[in-house]
């Protein structure tokens, strides 16, 4: 049995264009109204981090500013430290989406510091959150595998999850940052990391890098999960294989998960719209399968 | 729990190139080399039709001369007619496929009758294999869909899978022709042909069109399927969705199943240096996530 509803965060604005040449502001609200016509209602905005390692992302505030627009969806934004938390409440955006890296190569070229220094973060960041009213989410990144380290032992992840879960956080999301998950670990990591954090609202992120990313996403749904990431157009790179896809399409998991019964609250036709807004703004193609091949005849 | 072994049929020289500009004979030859050094056991290696329908497959006959190269593989071909049947085994292929389209549409747009005519002749071509000493494989396109009308319903092809076995066939496979399956529409007509055909072996064919072929290969699996056709490269297009992915590819379905635990028997680095030939023989890019993004790192 799978669950009857699925709820989508689309990200396309922040991991789809973070690795993009920066785009106009006036770009990033063309997308976004066309995302606010899908019916998705989670969208993950922006991230306030360092201007010099992610310019895409340099006009987090401004696009903050614009948001009051859309008074049914939820924004959230996306910080790598309380400094980052702080900017974050300060421009108006409380439900705050922090990342841990479960490898320690891979935290340290992300962010600087192993694994155990960005855990200890959690409590100030939290803090920051709820006192301005607001949630956060852990989100613990190269959560299957390392592009450094490799495999990721389990209780790397667990031991993340079960920090976050101590430190009082909202949501908890495990992310495959490269794209190398596959359904039979996906079962067994959200099985082991379930048993931690007991019910805490728990999400998982996919990249499709290597051709797996919706095949994981349903393993995910089959395993309980009810909260999925996806982009527009699967918008966002893989930085660490230049020309391969990164995320998962928006459009071509509401097509999955709809087909498969699950109501994602999602038209696919906007879906494969938003999807051609996000190709035109960033000036490419996108790998979305839904953008180029279109619904299936339903009579 | 998902079986131990999955045998995949590369159909690359058959199902890929079939919509290509024709390649020399020596390209193929220089891919079936390629993917005889991954491992691979069974090849759709061509067809007999209409040369003037698909002038790409035209030298059927010239290729199955050069077979005696590589006497571990099993070669098969694939048929539209008793003639086409007698064409190949005249050859030396007789490891037949014979399609049969569930649906009427596309049945009389591919090869110009019903369905029941199609089925019709399964006995005749059954015939023609059996006294060559070779076997019959009925495959069942448009198993879940057709482009004109729409859901195949169940019965059209449990009718096809019941005269199919009651013809002597000695495998069955479904297809999703125009890659609009997904996995619980995958499970779901899995387990009403197992209940028509019993014992026979039964394999599926899947198309990545709408992002969800390997998605539906693991269902599948899962559904205790042990034979899976794919492409080397996911060499091969979806004529009814211009440029859109058509087959699975060979390499990411290695990668998937043998991170799950599943033997494929195929070697992944070999299989993403036949997806690479596939590539250089055509001249032009392919779909392949694995080809972009190659392996994971093991430790």
């Amino acid at each position: 049995m799978i669950p009857d509803k699925v709820a989508i965060r689309e990200v396309a604005l922040r991991d789809g264009l973070q690795i993009e040449q920066p785009i106009p502001l006036r770009a990033k609200l063309e997308l976004l109204s066309a995302i606010a016509a899908t019916g998705v209602r989670e969208v993950e905005v922006t991230s306030f981090v360092s201007p010099t390692k992610v310019p895409a992302l340099a006009d987090a505030a401004e696009l903050a500013a614009e948001l009051w627009r859309y008074p049914d969806l939820e924004f959230s934004a996306l910080v790598a430290s309380p400094g980052g938390a702080a900017r974050a409440v300060a421009a108006g955006l409380t439900s705050i989406e922090y990342v841990v890296c479960a490898s320690d190569s891979f935290s340290s070229a992300n962010v600087g510091r192993p694994t155990a220094d960005a855990v200890a973060a959690i409590g100030d960041i939290a803090g920051i959150a709820h006192d301005a009213g607001g949630s956060v989410e852990i989100i613990i990144a190269t959560a299957w595998d390392c592009p450094f380290d490799g495999p990721t032992p389990m209780q790397r992840v667990t031991d993340v999850a079960e920090s976050a879960a101590a430190a009082g956080i909202d949501r908890l999301a495990i992310a495959d940052t490269i794209g190398t998950a596959t359904p039979r670990r996906v079962t067994d990591l959200i099985a082991a990391v379930r048993d931690i954090i007991g019910d805490t609202p728990l999400g998982a992120h996919f990249h499709n890098t290597r051709g797996a990313g919706l095949a994981c996403a349903y393993a995910a749904v089959q395993a309980g999960i009810t909260r999925l990431d996806a982009s527009a157009g699967g918008l966002g790179g893989c930085p660490f294989a230049p020309g391969a896809t990164g995320n998962i399409a928006t459009e071509d998991l509401v097509y999955l998960l709809g087909d498969c019964g699950v109501d994602t609250g999602i038209d696919l036709d906007a879906a494969i719209a938003a999807a051609a807004v996000a190709s035109s703004v960033v000036g490419h193609g996108l790998p979305s399968a839904l953008l180029a091949a279109g619904d299936r005849k339903r009579n």
